[in-house]
Parts: C-alpha cells; sequence; structure tokens
C-alpha cells in the first residue's frame, strides 16, 4: 500500500516496548507537533471510561498540543486510582520528551481492561519512539502499528487538497477489528493537517467528520471505554484559520479521510468474511436514516445472513421496523447488490441464486432501503457475523 | 413433564396439516372457550407486522372471545393485501367451527415471512383440529406441539392458585426460540384462566406479566413482526370478577406462569448452551435496571464470553455503561455466580478458574450487577451466543 505523506510539523515514530506478548510488535507511538498545534477530540460516551479519555476530554478543544502518545495491548481501563496515576505519568514523560508541557499532551490506551499498565515498560517504549521519530513512509508506518491490537492490518489514510493555492495534507491513522479476545479493541483514530483552524472549527469540524463515519461502522455494536479519534491541525499550509468555501473544501477532504479509515474497521472486523455496506435512504431526518440503519447492521440475523450468502430479506425488513422510527411500512422497498427484492411493502420476484451469488462473490455487500418519509439519507458499515467471531470471542481469556 | 390441568371453561387441540415439512407435525391449534370469555392481549411493537397482530389488537381487550386459532411453520407476514384476506379466512373458519361469529376470534401465525399460507392445507388443518378437541394431557400437549417451530421442547406451565375458596387455574402456552432460519420464529403465548377478570383488568394483569417475563427475554435482540401474547379468562371458577387481594394473588400466579414460560425461550434459544439470568439492582427505576441487563443481556461480546464459561468482566461492566442510564461507574459492583469479580468501581481479586468452572459446570449463569442509584430491580434472561447460532442462522434458506 503507498502510504499517503505526513503533513508538515509533525514527526512521529513506533517503538517496542513489551506491553503486547510480540516483542518486535509496535505497543507505543508518540506523535509531536514540531510547533504548538490545534487540537480537537470527540470520544466514548460510555459512562465507563479509561482516565485517559476523561484527561483528553478535558483539554480538547486547545491550541497549544506538542504531543499525543498512544500505548496498545493495555487499555488502563477500570484500574481506579492507580490507572489515572499511570496515564498522567504517560502525559509527563511524553510531554518531556519533546521538550513540551504536560499540559499540552493528549494520551490513548488500548487492550486489555481492568489490568495496570506495566509502567517500566511503557517508560521505555515512550523514551524509544522519541529517539525515531520521523516523518517519512516508515516513521508513519511503524506509529500506525503501535496503535494496533488485533488488527490484521495497519489502517492509514489520506488526502491532498488545494485550499487558496496551497497544498494541504490530511493524513490519519486508526485502529480498531471490534472488542475481541484477548484484548478488549478499541476505535482509536488520528488525523494530522498541516491546515489552519480555530479550535472551535476543528472541534466542529471533527464532530461532522466523526458522525458519518466512526460513528456509523459497527463490528459488533459494543462501545468501548477508550474510543477516542483526535483532530491535530499544525496550521504550516494556511496563512489564516481557514473559513467559508475554504473550511468546506476541507471539511470534504476530512470527511472522506475519516470514512476511508472509518470502513476499513468493520472490513477488517474479526472473523468478518464481508463488509455490509447499508443505504438508507427517504427518511424525514438523518438521525432517523442512522437510527434504521445502525439497527439492521447491528442485528445478528442480518450478519448471519449475509455471512451466508442469504438474502434473507424478511430479516432486514423487519430489523428496520424495530428501529424506533415511524415509518409507513406500504412505502418501504429494498434491494441487494442492485437487485430489487421488496418494493413499496410487497415482495417482488428476484432470482434468489443470482443475489447469493453476488453476496457471496464480493468483498462488500450493498444493502439499499428506501422509505417514502421524506429525502434524508445516510450511510453504513458493518462487519457480518461468522463462526469465526464466535471462537475468537469465546475463547477463556481471563 | 407432567403437564398443568387445563382451566375450566377450555377445550383445545393440535393437528398437522402440512404446512410444515414434516407432515407429523401439529402446525394448526384450536383453543375453544366453551362460553364467551374475556380476552385480552399485548404484542410486537416492530412497524413491519403480520396482519394476525393487527386484527387481534383491534379487537382486545374485549369479553366475547370465543377462539384463538394458530398456525406454524409460516408467519403470513410481509404478504400484502392477500395475506390480510388469509387471516381473515383463518378467524372464520375457526369461529365456524365452534359455532361462532369471526368477531369472536383470536389468530396468530408464526414461521417463514413474506410467504403466502398454503390456504388449503389450513383449511384442512382447522377442520382436524375441531374434531380433536379436549381438556386432557394429550390435548394440552398437541396444542402446545402446533404453537412450534424450531423449538425443541415444547412450553407450557400453570399454577393452580386458592381464591375466594375456589381453586383457579392459570396454564399457558408459549413457543420461542430466538428469529432462526429456516423459519424466522416469533414468540407467541396464549395464558388460559378459570378466573374471572373484567377486560381492563385482564389488560392490565397482562401487560404487567409480560413486562417482567416475555419482555424481559432475549435470545438475539430481533423483534419478531408476530410476537404476541393473549390471556383468556372463562370465569368459570369466580363468581364475579376479581378484586383487591384475589386480584393480586391471580396477579403474582399470572407473573410465575408468564416468568416460568418466558425463561423456557432462551434456554431454548438456538444453539444456546447456557441460559444467562441478569439481576440488575440498586437503579433508580425499574425501566431504568430494564435497560441495563437488556444491553448486557444482547450483548455479543457477554455471550460469547458466557459460552465459552469465561468471566470475562469488562464486557459486562462495559456493556453496562453503554446503555444510555446515567449511574456513578465508582458505585457499581459485579458478581458472577455468587463470585465478586468487581466491587464499588474497582477490580477486586477473585478466583477466575472457580469462576469459569462454575459458569460450564451449570445451565445457567447467574449474572449479579448491583449500582448505588437507588432501590429498583430487575431480572432479565438471555441465551448465549455459540459457534451453533451462527451456523444455523448462517444457512441459505430463501
Amino acid at each position: 500500500m503507498k502510504l499517503p505523506a505526513v503533513p508538515q510539523g509533525f514527526r512521529l515514530a513506533g517503538a517496542a516496548c513489551g506491553i503486547k506478548s510480540d516483542p518486535n510488535r509496535e505497543d507505543v507511538t508518540l506523535i509531536v507537533c514540531e510547533d504548538e498545534a490545534v487540537a480537537a477530540g470527540v470520544y466514548t460516551t460510555n459512562l465507563v471510561h479509561a482516565s485517559a479519555v476523561a484527561l483528553n476530554r478535558a483539554k480538547t478543544p486547545f491550541e497549544s498540543c506538542r504531543v499525543v502518545v498512544v500505548s496498545s495491548g493495555n487499555a488502563n481501563t477500570c484500574t481506579g486510582e492507580r490507572g489515572g496515576r499511570d496515564s498522567r505519568e504517560m502525559l509527563e514523560l511524553a510531554a518531556a520528551a519533546c521538550g513540551a508541557r504536560a499540559d499540552q499532551a493528549l494520551v490513548m490506551s488500548t487492550g486489555i481492561i481492568g489490568v495496570f499498565l506495566p509502567m517500566d515498560k511503557v517508560r521505555a517504549g515512550i523514551a524509544a519512539a522519541a529517539t525515531k521519530l520521523g516523518c517519512d513512509d516508515a516513521a508513519l508506518a511503524s506509529a500506525a502499528r503501535g496503535f494496533t491490537t488485533t488488527d490484521k492490518f495497519e489502517k492509514v489514510a489520506g488526502r491532498v487538497v488545494e485550499i487558496s493555492g496551497a497544498e494541504v495534507r490530511i493524513t490519519g491513522i486508526a485502529k480498531g477489528a471490534g472488542m475481541i479476545a484477548p484484548n478488549m479493541a478499541t476505535m482509536l483514530a488520528t488525523i494530522m493537517t498541516d491546515a489552519s483552524l480555530t479550535p472551535d472549527d476543528a472541534q466542529a469540524s471533527l464532530r461532522q467528520a466523526a458522525d458519518v463515519s466512526f460513528n456509523a461502522i459497527s463490528v459488533d455494536g459494543h462501545m468501548s471505554t477508550s474510543d477516542t479519534v483526535l483532530l491535530l491541525a499544525s496550521g504550516r499550509q494556511s496563512a489564516a484559520p481557514l473559513a467559508g468555501e475554504d473550511l468546506a473544501t476541507f471539511q470534504r477532504a476530512l470527511d472522506e479521510v475519516c470514512v476511508e479509515l472509518a470502513k476499513m474497521i468493520p472490513a477488517d472486523g474479526e472473523g468478518a468474511s464481508h463488509l455490509i455496506a447499508l443505504h438508507v435512504r427517504g427518511c424525514r431526518t438523518q438521525p432517523e436514516a442512522q437510527q434504521i440503519a445502525r439497527k439492521v447492521g447491528e442485528s445478528a440475523l442480518v450478519k448471519t445472513a449475509i455471512a451466508g450468502s442469504d438474502p434473507n430479506w424478511g430479516r432486514i425488513v423487519s430489523a428496520a421496523g424495530q428501529a424506533g422510527v415511524p415509518f409507513d411500512p406500504a412505502g418501504m422497498s429494498l434491494a441487494m447488490n442492485g437487485h430489487t427484492i421488496f418494493q413499496d411493502g410487497e415482495p417482488v420476484p428476484f432470482d434468489a441464486a443470482a443475489v447469493s451469488a453476488s453476496i457471496k462473490g464480493r468483498p462488500e455487500t450493498l444493502v439499499e432501503l428506501t422509505f417514502s418519509e421524506g429525502t434524508a439519507e445516510t450511510r453504513f458499515w458493518a462487519s457480518d457475523l461468522t463462526v469465526d467471531y464466535v471462537v475468537f470471542n469465546s475463547e477463556y481469556t481471563t
């Protein structure tokens, strides 16, 4: 895979310090902002959350971010007072490694819940990453590996857009593959850009991008205790904070980067054999469309049907009906991979074998649900549910 | 299994007419009230629902019910205009078979979605059942078999209580084992009693009983298009409608019958290896306790952990945190099969091997979650999630 370029003003690296069982696998990442950067964040709404989430939430958005430190293999969640102390020490070490203050640092951890961080290893990992900082492909790749837990592949995406004559880069790293054994995996992402944004615009842009991307995916419907998406803006490529059309151009590119990253997560959902791409149209509002899409995408019956290449449309239609969104069933239509199966509330004859073959033959299954309530629409991406998912998640791990 | 007695005033039978693939398996049931009975009903809230649900909902509660007709193997859902005509014909045929009017009949169907009812078979089945009506064990057993689809066992429960010197019987039949392939299974139940109830009290009693039983279970979180629970009260054993303490005595027994029936459904959840019994305490309100219990009971990660006999408490705690109910995480405690694992927001040392062995060795896993918000509590029962579930539900069926 060709990696996108690292935006101007950032240096980063991953290092292996032994939090993970594989001693050669990166498990600490530092992302250093050469100068103070604007930082925004969106976080899990789970009441049970990591100390790192609370520490970041208290800071963002702000305009003096210097470093993000990430550890993987241990989520440092449900670890009480000591867990909070460990997260604060990570902030101090990361800040010291780049000559910044702890209040200029952000921290993310992902991995097993309820186990104290091995701080000796984390200290060594931060020190090692600090000696390797760079902005080339190798630096970006090692930083991305330092995010991962059970991911089968690193998740990096980028766009370059011209804004007011300058070449603006937006490059993101994400991780996540379901909350799976032996680690409770989490969705983490950090998007770097060399555009200039005010803290408020950075926060609003990230919120909008997250809503159409990271908030529109599901592996198993389980919200992690550590989910975090950060946006860092160095400002190197724009003279003043973006506004008007420039900000809209930036938003479109940011949305694209976040959607590209987000889709990689259910595609990498553990055990997943298909990415289910839902397109829900004709709703009164986008949140209602989203609510229907989520109910269908999180239905175990829909997920198992797709895993079995079965165009079992009754499951899709009945999942939509229980989403808590009012609609006229007589105005509902369904197509799978372009084959119309249900039209205006009535089943229509279709070639079941052809639809099944199309599901079987493609990594992505397109499910289009259309209603007659309005013009709002949404997209949503989910993993299917396979025997492998259950096997992975049933293994004795505690 | 020793069957409970059929309450006074009812005769019933199941007959095999070939809707199901096994020609010897009952697939039509008639429950005839010898005189007019009070009937109440609670139904699926799925917007996509069977014509039978709409027909019943328009009638209940009422006091002139004479017959309930049930067909299994075909849900007659998503079948448009013709499906509605077929349900109405079932009402007419059932009423004619016992000398009643169609407006005195109720109808339930369960099975595959989107396929027209084979009405020739249904007509023959209703006629055959009408010739077999009885009130002995054999009649009750055949009627119960006529409710089932993929159920591995018939579900019958009963209580006898003394109310004002009379022996009142409450006997129920249920079916359901998840919404599974090749049929979309549904939860259906009919409770018969020879107590006397006003239509309003019957409706209120059934609503209360359903909330603590049929609405407190989950196999796969998928609400069927046909879920229906009916209560029929013949009044044979009480001089006047129950009131005051007598009504409360009846309610307790009705709750017990419904809970016993309801627990059989996730215990029979297809592929299920454990019944997960959740007890959530210390909440502000019972609905909040229920919301937390449901989120935990429907979590694929919790269900797979129990299937693997894994006391993976982080999954339970984090599922509770995303239920949308505000609580103080520092006041949360968790015990599994009597072993305290998490106390006041902090993990406590526990013998993981002993807890795992206790899960492995018992058909039921007790999960107790305690909060510090109030005194409300609830119980909830769910299936675990096994490889067999996915295999069953992934098979090509359309």
